[in-house]
């Protein structure tokens, strides 16, 4: 008999489970923040909730708390006051690691139903998560809602769906029985999956929730406890999700420690200490690129996904319509700041030119566009506010400040918009800055945060070879391309996608390069070097478990029993 | 339209996608070297096909061959003087890239047809290997032709099917729709297998076909090119498989050197060099513990799979019919000089005995009993020859001669058989020592070859723990269990397992803990130091490619295009 979670939440797996296989539109968790949808008072339930943590410790009770850690400020200005518990790092491992073989052995449709329950929870409180969301990463409210709830939440159950198709493609057990001259010979075998013991997710400050639940959620039906480490920067939204795991696991009937947090400070930072602890078998990191090569590079013992940082391109070659193309641009540099991983950063155009509905476009003006499209797009502060948020960390604003002197030529300089509910608020609009294609080593370098180039190359197949050969070098998550060109679309997409850049062509309109689908979308190929991991695809979670088997005689043949 | 090599082979590929997902008995490949089956000539044919090769230049031409490398001396006694193209490691890598564009951008289809063409060529020259296997890796005629022709065709093939259903579980293309309030977005998706590059396969003196046909057949399957580095001792089996491979390619119009052959010395090894090189994405290595763990340490720019070696236990608890125990495991550490990577080496019996049909057994009646029993079975010089075969090298030779003075007693030692044929074979019956449980340094280390410890334990209990330790903590690969009573074989087959080591329980009759069954048998956990890779599960093949995609916007929707 099935798990009481299983049966509750199977109709969810079935779809999410039909959804990887067709990888056409699919979604369990409405991302709609409506009353209608999810109660007419959640949102400020939610937002009560939210507040009632602030200043205060955090109510999580684990082993090995020798202290308490906290420093989150938010970025629309107010200190968090949320102190959580300081891990004895040891404690903790030894309590995980207690608590692994319960877990490692409990059948895959307990451990997948369980993960269902936490998901489903979560999505409960996808209001409250929304806030904590907001006020550690500087998304808007609604972007918070979305990306730190709901399509979090898919995200999480597209690894769970992963992780169970895997596991029950192996069959359990399994009668072998070989012909021979005589009797057949028989055996009887069994398939055990064997987790490989202790995971630790390493979150990152701007997606703590979408970047980390694959991994959690990856980990967890494989049979594996987890440790997480959030941001110092991001510590609540990974908090509630912890506590919301141990609370179901408690539930369940399991030792709360498969699931733990692991919160430290920037000024003492235990991430290096705990990737390296012999006792840990898998590493899902995500994050700037040094750190993540560092682990990639030290943490030997474990089985190590990452998914790092890249310099995305945008290849405008030709387009029909200038403006709808101007306005797509413009939304994608803006959204969050270009805080996403999967925000363009180079725009490659010709230096003579390019062709728009017929006509000659110079360089010069369509660089002047987009800077008069962004201004446009942001020139209403209430919608501004809305798209941009805030900037996450103070290292983003000095980058900001300081790339106008770092090489080109400003066409729009980035300013600070007033937030009326938070005055504190870093909101900054993008800095648009022209350069020369040969001047590389100022924008073939990631600079996170909304500092978009304008690269004037020879023609566009120039560009395609920069952004191609970036991408393969320094790592490209996405690339925006724009031809009215099937040929040079082709070209370019093939290039592109050959260095493991995942292409979107021509968009306009209401879908963006920046934007990944669960169920649909592979985000980050693993073919280069912004990451060695795609969220998700088998290889995210077949090696998180071994099978090991075991084979008996079977009883003899009917005749030789008599 | 298919391609017609995938065509002719689609029945095979259906039946191997059908046992990798029950995992019940099949196979592709006939067995039984019977000219029934192989046609009345075919082993004389192999063997005058064999003999042609002998003190000649293989012909196999290829880039960057910089003169002839070759010296691999039968184990039965004769020099084979074959030599092989000396490569240029820089040319062979830069001609396998310029291949590679073409290979990877092949539909499925086409690569998988051209794999299983491989195959069946591969097949239907089994005699020749056969002799090609026996004479470099020392094994007999029937377990040269078996094991280094159909089983190790079916595991090729078994990997081919991981690769085919792993890739084409992700749809070539898809329309994505998403509801909206009022148009929904529509973008038309692709994805395309990226291959990661170029593999090498670094193959072993006793299995050189066996062991290395997964990976070959994986990376071909996914789109990569290959380079087989053949251990010096063992060149000849995997040559000939190079060329079939390329003859294959060249018919079906690709760059044959898609597939080469990079053959070396001992006294001038090219494995670091090659394995380490920035272009080589991906690397499967056979071979031992110490070459394994360097490879894993550094060939850091590339995707590694490893078998390397182990200490597999037996553990005997009591039996019900001792004769018919000594039997099976007689056989187990005789078969092949115990040159297997999964015949057993350490027999833990309790220093009290054991119960055997309801008579206890002492500890020194039962390693009587064992030692009887090697001798009956390898009493007859022709049945020993056809069990034993030869030992592969050397430093094997000389392992076996130390062993007795490194710690325990004699119980059995091992003899030379002469080989009426071949007078300068080396033939060795097992050396069985017995030692105390407290002697870990002289048996828990791996002692390749026909030389096997015999453990007085305190206890059943003292054995499995001490077995279950070495696994974790220095590798096994199989583990054999005889217990009658069911409370102890579950517990040590959860120990065994849970240490990653696949356990054969009750094993009698024809059927042996070193025997590992295509489309069935898991082969090497990857869950303790033996290995970090499965022939053949999902994760051996998932991380062989990627996915990246591109997505265009698709037509408006009907009402909108009016």
């Amino acid at each position: 008999m099935s798990h009481p979670f299983f049966e509750r939440h199977q109709k969810v797996l079935n779809g999410a489970l039909s959804a990887i296989r067709s990888r056409t539109y699919w979604s369990a968790y409405p991302e709609i923040p409506s009353g209608k949808v999810y109660g007419e008072t959640a949102k400020a339930d939610g937002q009560a909730a939210f507040e009632a943590q602030l200043n205060k410790p955090f109510p999580l009770e684990q082993p090995g708390t020798i202290g308490r850690v906290g420093g989150e400020v938010s970025p629309y200005g107010k200190p968090l006051g949320i102190s959580y518990p300081k891990p004895d790092l040891n404690v903790l491992l030894k309590a995980a690691k207690a608590a692994s073989p319960a877990w490692s052995i409990a059948d895959i449709d307990t451990r997948v139903g369980i993960c269902l329950e936490i998901l489903a929870r979560l999505n409960k409180r996808s209001f409250e998560m929304s806030y904590a969301v907001m006020h550690t990463t500087g998304q808007a409210f609604m972007m918070a809602f979305q990306a730190g709830g709901p399509h979090a939440q898919d995200r999480g159950l597209e690894a769970v769906a992963y992780a169970y198709e895997e596991m029950k493609r192996i069959p359990e057990k399994v009668t072998w029985e070989k012909p021979g001259k005589g009797d057949s010979i028989k055996l009887e075998k069994k398939y055990r999956i064997l987790p490989r013991g202790i995971g630790v997710v390493v979150g990152v400050s701007t997606f703590p929730t979408w970047n980390s639940y694959p991994a959690i959620f990856a980990d967890l039906a494989t049979g594996n406890a987890v440790i997480v480490k959030p941001h110092p920067g991001a510590i609540l939204p990974l908090a509630l999700t912890v506590a919301i795991a141990r609370d179901v696991l408690r539930e369940a009937g399991f030792d709360p420690n498969i699931v733990t947090l692991a919160a430290d400070t920037k000024e003492e930072p235990i991430t290096k200490q705990l990737v390296t602890n012999p006792d840990v078998c898998i590493v899902d990191f995500t994050g700037s690129s040094t750190f993540g090569e560092w682990i990639e590079a030290n943490a030997r013992q474990a089985v190590v996904f990452t998914e790092k940082a890249g310099v995305n391109p945008v290849i405008v070659d030709s387009v029909d319509d200038l403006k709808a193309v101007v306005r797509n641009l413009a939304f994608t540099i803006s959204l969050y700041s270009g805080q996403m991983c999967t925000t363009s950063q180079n725009i490659y155009v010709p230096k003579n030119g390019i062709m728009a509905g017929g006509q000659r476009v110079s360089f010069d003006e369509f660089a002047k566009s987009l800077a008069t499209g962004v201004d446009k797009l942001l020139g209403d502060n209430e919608r501004a506010l809305e798209i941009l948020g805030a900037i996450q960390n103070d290292a983003t604003i000095k980058r900001i400040e300081r790339a106008p002197a770092e090489g080109g030529e400003v066409v729009l300089a980035s300013k600070a918009i007033a937030h009326p509910l938070f005055p504190e608020a870093r909101v900054r609009t993008p800095v648009l800055i022209k350069v020369r294609a040969d001047q590389e080593s100022v924008y073939q370098r990631e600079m996170f945060g909304p500092i978009v180039y304008l690269v004037a190359t020879e023609s566009t197949e120039d560009g395609i070879a920069r952004a191609a050969r970036a991408a393969r070098e320094k790592g490209a998550i996405t690339c925006a391309l724009y031809s009215t060109d099937p040929k040079v679309l082709a070209n370019a997409e093939e290039r592109l996608t050959g260095a493991g850049a995942a292409v979107s062509c021509n968009l306009v309109g209401d879908i963006y390069v920046n934007q990944s689908a669960a169920f649909s979308d592979f985000h980050v190929s693993g073919a280069n070097p912004a990451g060695n991991a795609t969220l998700t695809d088998a290889a995210f979670v077949a090696n998180r478990f071994r099978v090991v088997q075991s084979r008996v005689p079977g009883p003899a043949p009917a005749a030789a029993t008599k």
